[in-house]
Formats: C-alpha cells, structure tokens, sequence
C-alpha cells in the first residue's frame, strides 16, 4: 500500500514537473516580445549601486512588474533613512507547508563607459550575435516584435548580475499562474539593492523585517551556470573585502628629469609593496593568509570529484598558457582565500602619459575569503604585512606634518566586507532543490560545494537562521563586473523554467 | 695703450649691459596688457604635439609674432610631408660676428583635463595668486588692462614649458629694437613643434637647413631656473628614452571570485616583473645599467659643489620626509641614468573599481641617460632583463597562437629616445653667455654642467657641429608636464632681460 502510493506520488511529481517545464516554454515561446521588450526596459536604468537617485528608479520599476502579476509589492528599508530598499513581495498557497524566498539583487558593479566596445553602452542593451571579444557583431536590425535568436546576447550592466535573477524569477512565477498551475510553496521575493557595495544594509533590513522574511529556504539567483554550460545548485559562496591602497610621492608631480633619482616615486613604492605580497607562483606571502581554512568535508570532496573539468576549454577561450596554482585543480583553488589586484593607477599610460614623478599610486584589492577566514582577522594579517615593510598606516590624505615625519605612508581604506557561508549538502531541503533543478533538463546538473563568487550569505544564517541556497541562471561568459557584460538569451529562458521548478518542489 | 682701451670697453660693456636690463624691463613695464594679452592669447591655442591640427595653428600665431616683430619668419620642414614644421627666421646685424640662434618649442605634454584643480583648464589660461597645490586662488576679477601682481601664476599647458621661451625671446627683441638698441650678434630664432615627443624630426630638419642653422652658438630656453630661484646656465642634458610595457592576462576582465586563484592577473605580473628591477633603495637592478657613465670632468665637479644646497628647503616644499639615492646629493643624483615609472594602469581604482581579474596591466617607464650612455644599449639592457624574467617581449597585441604558445607575454614598444649632451664649461663662447646673464642680476647666477631635463641636444653636435647652452627662464615649481602647470609672471619679465643681454654679449 505505502508502496504503490510512493509510486503514484513519484509519477505524478515526474509528470508535473515535465509538464510544468514545458509549460512554462509555450507560455515564454508565446510572449517573446513582451518579455524581452520589458527586460531591455529594465536594463535601461542606470543600476550603479552608488547612484542613488537611478537605483530608486530600478526598484520603482520591479514594483511595477511585480503589480503586474498581481504581487503587492513593499520596500523594506533598513534602520536609518537613505538605505536602499529592497523590494519585497508575497504570495501564499492554501495548503503549503514550505516558504521558499527567491533572492535576486537589482544593483550593478560600478561603469567605465570608454571600456565597452564600440558600439555598446552600459544602459542602452542591444542584442549582439556572440561576445563581442569573440567576434559578435550588434544587430543593428532588430526592433520590438522581430523574432530574437536565442543565441544571441542582450548587452548591457545588469543583463547577467544580476537583473537576469528578477527577470527570470518574476517570468517564472508569471508562467505558472498565466499556465493555471499552483506553486506546491509559499514564495516571496527579496529583490537587493546593494548587493555590490558589500550589501552594506542587509543585515540591517533582515533584524527590522525578521517576521516578514520567516522562510524554510532562500533561492539565490545569482552568479553563472557552470563553465561547461550545465545548471548547476551551489551550496557556498566565498566572502569578500576590497581593501583600498593609496601610497604617496612628493605633493605635486615632478619632472622626470628635474627631479629623477631624488624624489621618491610612488608607484615605485606601491609596485614593491605589492611584490612583496606574492611569490612568483602567486601565492600569498603574508603571514597566516592560508591558516584558517576549514578543511573540506567527504561530501563536498565527492561533489568537486563529479564537477565536470573545464580547464582545457577555458585555457584555450581565455587565452591562457599556464593557469596559477600550480596545477592545483580550478574547482580546489575556488575553496582557498585569494589576494587579487582589482585595478592600480598612477599618473597615466597610453596617449596621456607625460614623464612625471607622480604624486600618488593606488591600488585597489579583492580579498576572497573561504570558510574558516574572518574578513576582520585577514585585513588585520594584510595592514600587519604593509607595517611590516615599513609603512605608516593612515585613513586619510596625509597632512604636512605626516609628510615629514613618516618616509613610507600609506592610506589603506577598507569596504564592508563579509565571511564565507556554506549549507551542507546533505539537508533535505537541498536535496529538493537538486532534484527539482534536475527535473528540468535531462543532462546531469553540477552540485558545487561552494561558488568561487561572493554574496553575503552568512547573514542569512547568523541574523535569520535560514539555509540558503543558490540557483545561478546566466552563461559564465557573462562579463560580469566588467565592460561589455551580456546575458545569453537562451539563459534567461532555461531561467524561467528552472524558477518555476523550484516554485513546485517537494 | 692696449689696458686703457680694454678698460674703457669693459667699461661700456658694463654699462651699456646695465642699461640694456633696466631699458627692457621699461619698455615691458610700457607694454605688459599687450604682453599678457597676446601671451594668453598663445596660450589658448592647443599644443600637444600629437594634436596635428592646433599644433600648426600655434606654428602660425608664432609666424604671426615674428612678422609684428619685423621678423621675416618660413617654416623648415623635415624629410617627408606631415613632419610638424620648426618656425624659423633671423636677423643680420651689420658688422656683426657671431650668429646666435635662440631656441625654443612650441609643443607641450599631453593633458587629463580631469586631473587639473578646479577651475583651471589646460588651455585657459588664468591668473592665480600663488600654485593651487600651495593653497592659490584664481584672480577672477582679472580682465585686460589691470595692473598684474608680477608674483601671480598665469596657468595652461606650455605657459612654462615651453611657450615661454618663445615669449621671452621675441619679446626681448621686441625690447631692443623698440629700444633703439643694436644686438651684437646676429640673431637666428628657431621654434620647434614636436619636442616631447622626443624631436622625432629634428635631426632631418637640420640636415635639410643646415645652412640656414649655421651659427656659433645655440641657446636653448627651456626648462627651470633653479630651485633656489636663481639664475642658471646649463650645460647639458640628460637623454632620455620612453618604453611602454603591457602585460596580458586573460582575454576578457574576469570576476575576481569565479576565476580567482586561477587565471592570472596581469596587475600582479606587471607588479613582480617592475618590483624586479629595482632594490629597496631605488638603486637599478638591471644588469650593466649604470655601466657605461662616463665620470665627471674637474670643472664639472667644481660646478656642482658651487650649486646652491635646496634639500631641506624643496623636503619641505614637496612634503618628501627622505628622498631616494641614500644621501648623494641631489645634483650628483641628476648626473645618474634613471629609470622611472611615468604611470602605471590596469583596469580601475577608485569609484570605477570592479572586483576582475584585468585583461592587461599597463606602464610607461621613463629612462634618462647621461654622458656615456647609449639609448639603443640602454633600451637593451632593460629587454634583456625582462626577458630574464621569463618574458617573450612582442611588439603587438598577442595573437590567439602567441597567448597558447607563452606563459608570459609582454608588449614592448619604444618611443623616439635620444642621448645625452654635454658642452665643455671652458669654452669661450660658453664663459661670453655666463657673463651676459650674469650682467643682469647682482645675484651669483648658478652654473650647471647639466640639467635632470633632457632635450635633444646631442643631434646639434652631431649634425650641426654646434655649440649649445642651455638658459632657463622659467620658475621651477611650474609643474611642468603635469597638471596645474603655470609660470610665474615675473620670471616671463626676467626672461626678457636675460636674453635680451644674451643677444648683446661680446
């Protein structure tokens, strides 16, 4: 008796979630152009997340899409005025025992207009044949109701990081009721608005909203699918923290000539200093950088064992000869902390350059952190390496006084960094995720013990006490972060239906 | 007989050189609206010397000044069509001996308008009370016609370096001849258009107008009088040589979290590779660098221990607590080779930064030479180091083969380098010019064996034959290929004075 129920059960979950994801196709196959036509809306607005005025903006327009499809919509603000909202909305299903929140965030990295190539702009998304570095050309042709090849990229800041998370979430939900099909969850949605200044607020809007965002389980939309192109369920993410670097030269740049040999030139320094930091296999050198690495447990091990290696095809599509780490496997490197050098500058190169002695060099760093790291104890381990080599730390422009009384100075600002976070593998309620993920395509999905990105997960677990787990929609080619980022039409629709599955999970 | 008549010649000398000081600075005191008018004027037009079009246009408001001036002016161009012309004219004195050619250039460094102070702009020119660095204001209430403070700063790119050698000359001129005082010597006047951009065609325009050039004495008004303020005689030149380096990473910017640990990051390539080639006291590691200097000849030594000592004062002024070179004194420093980071990039700092891994890191170094030094070996020694540091240097961006092919590529391109210049201190025509500036000041003037600065000097020995000396006119706080660049008014009226003496030594 039990048995033949189980099997019933079995059957009828199968058949729904075929259907469900076939469903959802002929309901996006059908409406193409106003899906698309609303997206290219979205990304139309300028997402930097310090542009106040135009972040508010995004978030008025996910209120509206939200309306649209009959969610009441509320911004949840956090302890002070002048916080980002993030958007909110619920629906409850009679009956459902679960909630499952759907995160996305609607704020962009920062734009360097001049980067992106000709032709592209940060906030006017056009659709372009393949990645531009890889040859794709804009269709110059297209306008609204013009059939859209799912190859293609729609271009843009936010296509792929992550705007592509609200669309596909939204569309997804959208799907199943315009289908008449009822989710077997309560969902809600979380849309961020500061994801990418370290989610300043977060933990803020969390303590002040706690009732409101009670849920058995957090998607995360976030991120790329794997490499190789397969969905993959993501059960970790890094933490992260910049860490700003400005070292100083003489207060005014000096000519090369008049002054060369005798006035301390400051990205001389800044190049020693940051040697100093790597040997030339690229590994860390500061003191403690690696010694609070929680080792891996046997599950996650097994789970990077399946990853399905991508080095050979990334090394010849990124152009690289010899990756770092030597030999180490990329899915490994991914669970150790990193140093990276996000951007230096001093005076100028290219046509600009004149034969200074500049009067500063900056840099700014990306410090990933694994489990085991604390974010405070590894910029401490940093600023105690920098002291080391001689330097007299400071957070602000130097005064005269310093100037005179310090050889070596450096003003080293830190961003609102966060800690790794990590749900085990073997909870229930992930095992329903991976199976619902599954459920949409028949090709096996990655299960990823952690993602080599960041988000500040761990406040999910420490204000909320949630489990989370992430579900990234987007081709890995996305130039996230970057000039020239775009998301892969395809993607986006493979998105709505992997939402929609997990809106029906058991 | 012979004493009697030597002192009465000394006589006049003296006072005919006395007279002619205080009649230049008479006539400017007369004439200083329509000085400044039309040197603002000069100013306004844009010069860098890449800047084809405007640079011309400044090549015709030259021609324009000289024909006001009484002074037929031609263009002298190089070998092929699109070389930026010299402005050339001269004046025969009758009687005269000696030909002077008085040398200026018309180009100037490249601008970020960006980097400029607040209300300053490359090419409009202003009056500000003292250097903005040191707390300056703009004289807004200026206009044509009112009294003008001669301890103001007229602002703009080539206000220093070097249009005011152009305007220092003409006007001095201008001076004498308004005057109704006849130069001593006949008079040759040469502008060039494409000195920081390493005279490119400098040696070609000699060789086409040699006969045109021929004279016994070249003086170059460009760069600083001394730091102390006073006036200074130079000698020589350091050579100097620009090499731009670009170190590849990836194809495309990665996120830092998804790649980090993996791909390589050219910022730290770059960072290792430039931290390579220089110990922590500034001293050039590079194999054979400083192996060719030749040493300094007696008179030389006992020039340099008469040059006023400005450490502690310039320590000060540049808010610097220990300069580089392990307490050599600053002028022993300037007889050294140098190797300089002109400026540095990959990817962003600040506002625009971005948590990637870069696609390319970026610098421009600066080499100057002295008296033994060659530029091609220079350049050389400092490949072979790269190289040395498991490099294969290419002079293109990598092809897609190349990238697989070399773990680490660099992109190395040179720009036009030149070496030094040295013209002995016991030459007769040389003491003639140390007595004419000295005539017009009570102050000992300072004597320079050669200056930090570089200018294609040698290409005058070596094609012309000639003899050169360089006479700086302008302040040495200009911030001259920098930002915020300005030149102090009074050193323009100076200028005038000295070489209007110049144009009158015996």
């Amino acid at each position: 008796m039990k048995k033949t129920v189980l099997l019933v059960l079995i059957s009828v979950i199968s058949t729904r979630a075929q259907t469900v994801t076939e469903q959802v196709r002929q309901y996006r196959k059908a409406h193409e152009t106003a899906l698309m036509d609303e997206y290219r809306q979205f990304l139309s607005i300028p997402n930097v997340s310090s542009d106040s005025v135009n972040i508010r903006k995004n978030a008025t327009f996910i209120m509206q899409m939200m309306k649209q499809r009959g969610i009441q919509p509320i911004l949840l603000d956090g302890a002070k005025p002048g916080t980002t909202p993030a958007v909110f909305g619920e629906m409850k299903v009679p009956g459902a025992q679960k909630t499952v929140i759907f995160y996305a965030h609607y704020d962009g990295q920062p734009v360097n207009p001049k980067q992106w190539a000709d032709g592209l702009q940060p906030f006017t998304p056009v659709f372009v044949t393949a990645p531009v570095e890889q040859g794709g050309k804009i269709v110059t042709t297209y306008k609204s109701g013009d059939a859209i090849d799912p190859n293609w990229r729609l271009t843009g800041r936010g296509s792929a990081d992550d705007k592509a998370g609200v669309m596909t979430i939204l569309n997804a939900y959208d799907a199943l009721v315009k289908s008449k099909i009822t989710p077997t969850v309560n969902l809600k949605f979380f849309f961020e608005g500061e994801e990418e200044v370290g989610s300043t607020h977060l933990g803020e809007i969390f303590e002040k909203h706690r009732d409101k965002l009670a849920s058995d389980l957090w998607i995360i939309a976030d991120g790329p699918r794997h490499v190789s192109g397969k969905r993959i369920v993501q059960f970790g993410v890094r933490g992260d923290v910049n860490m700003h670097l400005t070292v100083y030269g003489p207060k005014r740049p000096l000519h090369s000539g008049n002054y060369g040999n005798w006035a301390p030139n400051p990205a001389w320094r800044l190049v020693k200093l940051l040697a100093s930091m790597k040997d030339d296999d690229d590994k860390v050198l500061i003191k403690g950088f690696y010694d609070d690495v929680a080792p891996l447990s046997a599950s996650e091990k097994q789970a990077l064992a399946k990853v399905p290696n991508m080095e050979a095809a990334l090394k010849q599509e990124l152009g690289i000869a010899k990756p770092d780490g030597n030999g180490t496997p990329f899915v490994e490197l991914l669970m150790r902390p990193t140093l990276n050098i996000n951007g230096f500058q001093s005076a100028n190169v290219g046509a600009m350059a004149g034969n200074v002695i500049p009067a500063k060099a900056e840099a700014v760093l990306d410090l990933r952190l694994v489990r085991g790291n604390d974010v405070t104890r590894q910029i401490g381990r940093v600023r105690d390496h920098i002291q080391g080599q001689g330097y007299q730390i400071i957070d602000h422009d130097p005064t005269d006084a310093e100037r005179q009384q310090y050889p070596k100075l450096i003003k080293i600002t830190q961003g609102h960094g966060y800690n790794a976070q990590r749900t085990p593998l073997d909870l229930p309620v992930a095992q329903s995720v991976i199976k619902a993920v599954q459920s949409t395509t028949a090709e096996p999905i990655v299960i990823s013990p952690s993602s080599g990105g960041s988000l500040p997960l761990y406040l999910f677990e420490s204000v909320l006490k949630a489990n989370v787990v992430s579900v990234p929609v987007v081709n890995y080619d996305n130039n996230q972060h970057a000039e020239n980022e775009n998301v892969k039409v395809q993607y986006l629709w493979e998105g709505m239906e992997i939402m929609a599955a997990i809106m029906l999970m058991k």
